[in-house]
């Protein structure tokens, strides 16, 4: 359940020197962690006003809708806060692929026999995926 | 499996400014997510070269064992990378409790009716996790 009132959170969290915290996107049911990005004060108002998840795109500066651009949204199911209060669990329902190379999950990549190992089929096109450009 | 060989994740790894990069330790099979928390080099080496869990402390400025004093150590199954190679998953078997305040996980409040509230129980008394102090 989503909730409009962002206060009892907002007031809860530390945020880093930057004023963000990181935020770690699980799917909710399968328990499949698919990225971690960061959220500032107006990325987790707006998540918590609209029920889908915004962060704070460190490399663009600004704040970004998740699927904004590819229709890849995450709606929120809960918001989570870790015991030191400067970490974000949030599950999710992640519709179709959270990865922008078009994999499920950003955690692609595998330490396996001293090498790194892509363990993820690409299930969508990124380039279908951004044909609108973002 | 572990590998003895760290030099494959630790040259593809984007360490922050201050040579740490974020990892997330979750239960290998349950798939809980458990706690967050940073590593440098020196961490990653460790915990490649002993398969238990090393984390960089940024209160206490030193490398840290999980459960070096409470014995709640994490045993490395497997770590992955995102695809910006900026944050680690780990795959973790956790022993007993990862919460200092001896909860399973560190997320235990949600966000529920405005307010947080505490979802998880404490499994063990945080005054026998460190009786030995930490």
């Amino acid at each position: 359940m989503i909730e409009n009132h962002s206060a009892a959170v907002l007031e809860a969290i530390t945020f880093n020197d930057d004023g963000l915290v990181p935020a770690i996107a699980q799917q909710d049911g399968s328990g499949e962690v698919l990225m971690m990005a960061w959220m500032n004060t107006e990325a987790l108002r707006q998540t918590l006003a609209t029920g889908e998840v915004y962060y704070w795109s460190r490399s663009r500066g600004r704040l970004w809708r998740k699927g904004e651009n590819s229709g890849q949204i995450q709606k929120l199911v809960e918001i989570r806060l870790d015991c030191d209060s400067d970490t974000l669990l949030l599950l999710v329902d992640q519709k179709g692929v959270a990865c922008h190379t078009g994999r499920r999950s950003c955690f692609f990549r595998a330490l396996r026999n001293g090498k790194l190992e892509t363990i993820a089929k690409v299930e969508v096109d990124p380039a279908a995926l951004y044909s609108s450009k973002e």
